[in-house]
């Protein structure tokens, strides 16, 4: 590439950068407030969050487009294609984090505001901790930090440990109060979509690592924890 | 483009096709398969399951090389160029519909074996339906038949439907037989996943609905019934 060229790919590969910062932002602020709203029973609350949704969904799109526009007139090669894929996959992969968040959301108006479910409190520290590690990753896709998506990595296990621990406490609430069953149903989901947010912010990890390195992160890096 | 570039491009869209076809075809049969390890408590089966997966992953990663190479290599425009982002997406989101199934597999070594709960019987006629949306859309892909993606989106309003009645269904039992929660959630989850690649099916009819329109499929087109 000339000189031009080389320009206008970085001023390219900077607005993908902002794009995917700004949808990370987002999606770690979804999982806040939906968290929040259901702690508070916050309809408005989780109805924001359901329309920040849309504004994540049309980053990502705007992603594809800038992503195919790059390789289609840029045409990038090795180091700067893998950058340019793995911004539109990371995209993607927030994206459905975003969906998460939502899905939390939609589930405030279904819970009970009269008779608040005692475990509904143990909820919070989880949710915490999968917008931490959104946050680390993205911070770690920014700076190209290989080592700081290998510490996202790492805590995905602490947070599948205590989505374990939660799922055994909840089960064990509905067996002690059956009728409080369908209401902690809802939980066990909430649980469950916080548990697939740490696994796709594991998946941004492994990615980031791949586009900062070349190769893919392995159970070395990892401190042999994970699979 | 000149003939040659055209009788390429033609080409290399018939291999990406080819690739999405085989990847919908075990994300098909991935869902059937974890259905009936779940129904027969079939460990073996389930983790072959586990193992099909991998192949669509690594279908989903050749997929992506090649619409990179196209984009870059061929550069294609307007209606091709559609066609080309729609591949990539699509194969984005029939490895999430085999992720669900991956996911249904995981939990029947979970699910006890000797005491089986009545409402897993439930679970079999929901997964046909999810099941068959998905080989219902990727038919539509193959034929570029937008009027066959309308009908797959208007079928997800029976699929939710049947969603809610399962879910009823479960919590039912599990205020009844207190004794089967931690079982019964498992299936709770299966049934939620079964929802999700309905989500999914969705999706995808909606980008094959674009890839061959140009336009947005709209409440018009889909009887209005959705959202």
């Amino acid at each position: 590439m000339n000189t031009h060229t080389v320009k206008a790919f970085d001023n390219d590969i900077g607005e993908l950068r902002g794009l995917i910062s700004q949808m990370g932002g987002l999606a770690e602020d979804a999982i806040d407030k939906a968290m929040q709203a259901l702690q508070r029973n916050d309809i408005a609350l989780a109805e924001q969050v359901r329309a920040a949704d849309k504004q994540i969904d049309m980053i990502e799109a705007e992603v594809e487009r800038l992503a195919v526009r790059i390789i289609a007139l840029r045409a990038p090669m090795a180091v700067d294609l893998r950058e340019v894929v793995a911004a539109l996959k990371i995209a993607g992969v927030v994206e459905r984090i975003g969906d998460y968040a939502k899905n939390i959301a939609k589930r405030v108006p279904m819970i009970d505001g009269e008779h608040r479910i005692e475990p509904i409190s143990i909820l919070p520290a989880m949710g915490r901790m999968a917008s931490e590690m959104v946050h680390d990753v993205l911070d770690a896709f920014a700076k190209r930090d290989s080592a700081e998506a290998v510490r996202v990595v790492e805590s995905d296990a602490a947070l599948d440990d205590f989505y374990d621990s939660i799922f055994r406490t909840l089960v064990t609430y509905m067996v002690e109060n059956p009728k409080t069953i369908s209401q902690v149903a809802h939980l066990l989901f909430v649980a469950k979509n916080l548990e697939r947010i740490g696994d796709h912010a594991t998946n941004v990890a492994e990615m980031v690592y791949f586009a900062a390195t070349g190769t893919q992160m392995t159970d070395r890096d990892r401190g042999g924890l994970q699979e």
